[in-house]
């Protein structure tokens, strides 16, 4: 394992330490506590997210202004605690509630329902969404249903875009219900993710191997194959992804291309290339696209694919708002 | 070699459709080019740059308002040809001419210089600089002097601020070679970078190395060793930089931690609190930093690290001027 860390013990620390210091007009960190927060201070509804650590950017990456206030971090591929997540709320809430995106994972859901539950005895209004945009697999590893992967960078957008234009808690609630069902993403894999503390990959393919849908930690995911063409990938996704939406012509939807951790931009393009002709082959308007490392796996080669059917201009227009965030 | 690609001879071609077609609101490809121009069409100096592709987002993530106007991709680690260039300057012109930032490599000065010359005879004004950052060593294998390397991106940043707030041609050269002496990078790597035409990585570390200096096509560096903590390479790589720039308690700095390909994120983190940290210490202040890939080698494992002295405030506002380009 080489990886650029001091001891594994303290990589949370010293990483959040090394992006509030390098972003400090946009971020700042709570002392003794694993939470950045967003230097901007408006009177309005918080949002806060969070996980374990190891999907850098995601998800202190994206709190800033227009997106989240404030987002928790769990040490690598950990929940955070409910203590934690607890004064993230309190001090994301400006009086008009707090919003909790959660992923799909059972210790995360667990401990951000006991912070939920805590905040309200001090009077705090709190809800919540849990994100399963993962069609890879029905329940995993640490999922009960599916799991939640690179489709909550867009309900942090879109919900961050709302509050941000001065949606209340309840209207926030309601748009994450209405969005939640149009957005679905399923990866593939050329390479475990090593975690520091244990020094070795979590799974292992052979050299000409991939495995499709494979999950943020590493989760087992539906078929092991020879290394396909770029095209073929795409191809095998975009069917995958077909199957759940039906896909019509005229349709409109929003696409993510995410890096896994250490495939390079050059081939994420690649791949947009091939994702975009079998898109467009079949009519689909692409109204939105971003392709690079949002929700990565520490150091996994590979990619996921997010659409979102947008069938709402206001969705489009709440993900292309302007944000000040480090890594939107 | 597991790459997410079609044919590796197409990867140009297919990696500037995939970028286009995703970002269609801020850069178009010029048909039937590997160039890659913004769809901004001010009346204002044109700022173009360019070289071998492998480096994404370098140099068609730079392109749009406030940034580059155009960057010409070359086949992967090798120069774009004059006529390309051409192609470049011509529709970069809008009647106030053309300037060029050109990282020191043989084939590319020699290339965009012939391009300079064909522009002339067309009427074209054309200026140029030449980004030699890279402390590491004197001369190297496609090098005469020091390479140019992650701190192009800085001076795309500048120039490209600068034109936007309406400098001339004269103003972006004059400007050019005041900042150029004052941005130096070195980097370090943990991996060797694999071609895709090639198939095996340009050179090979052990388990346990890492090397000092090494170029961002995989040139020799300084050193080798064991591998260290990342509070001792930051030390190793801050003091080489000390060497150049002899730091004063009081000095003002930007900072660029640049990513070489496949070094995660949150690894970067880790690395830039003990860049910080150094850096502090010795009373320097960093008014402007940023941390992510910006300047790639393909899937090299490592990082750079990039300094800038700002001995005027008008280079910070520069640097933090607002841009609209797909990987600022």
């Amino acid at each position: 394992m080489k990886k650029l860390i001091n001891n594994p013990a303290h990589i949370i620390d010293e990483m959040i330490n090394g992006l509030t210091k390098s972003y400090a007009h946009l971020v700042k960190r709570i002392e003794n506590t694993t939470i950045v927060i967003s230097i901007e201070n408006a009177a309005k509804v918080g949002l806060i997210s969070g996980g374990g650590s190891g999907h850098e950017p995601a998800h202190a990456g994206f709190v800033g202004q227009g997106m989240l206030t404030a987002a928790v971090c769990g040490q690598v591929f950990t929940s955070p605690t409910p203590d934690q997540i607890l004064i993230a709320i309190r001090a994301a809430n400006k009086g008009h509630g707090v919003f909790m995106v959660v992923k799909n994972y059972s210790g995360d859901i667990m401990n951000f329902e006991m912070a939920k539950d805590l905040a309200e005895m001090d009077g705090i209004d709190v809800e919540y969404c849990i994100v399963a945009d993962d069609i890879a697999v029905e329940n995993s590893t640490y999922t009960q249903g599916r799991r939640g992967v690179a489709g909550t960078v867009l309900v942090h957008k879109i919900l961050g875009a709302a509050i941000d234009q001065g949606a209340t808690l309840a209207e926030v609630k309601s748009l994450s219900d209405a969005i939640l069902p149009h957005i679905k993403t399923i990866g593939v894999a050329f390479s475990g993710a090593t975690v520091p503390e244990v020094g070795k990959p979590g799974f292992a393919l052979a050299d000409d191997e991939i495995e499709y849908g494979v999950g943020i930690h590493g989760e087992p995911g539906y078929r092991r194959e020879k290394l396909q063409s770029s095209a073929d990938l795409a191809k095998e996704l975009v069917n995958k992804l077909n199957n759940e939406f039906n896909f019509q012509s005229g349709d409109n939807y929003a696409l993510l291309i995410n890096g896994l951790g250490s495939t390079p931009l050059m081939e994420q393009y690649v791949f947009a290339n091939d994702v975009f002709k079998l898109l467009t082959n079949v009519g689909i308007n692409i109204h939105f696209s971003k392709i690079g490392n949002y929700m990565t796996a520490i150091d996994m080669a590979g990619v996921s694919l997010t659409l979102m059917k947008l069938d709402n201009q206001k969705w489009t227009e709440y993900l292309n708002y302007g944000v000040k965030t480090v890594a939107w």
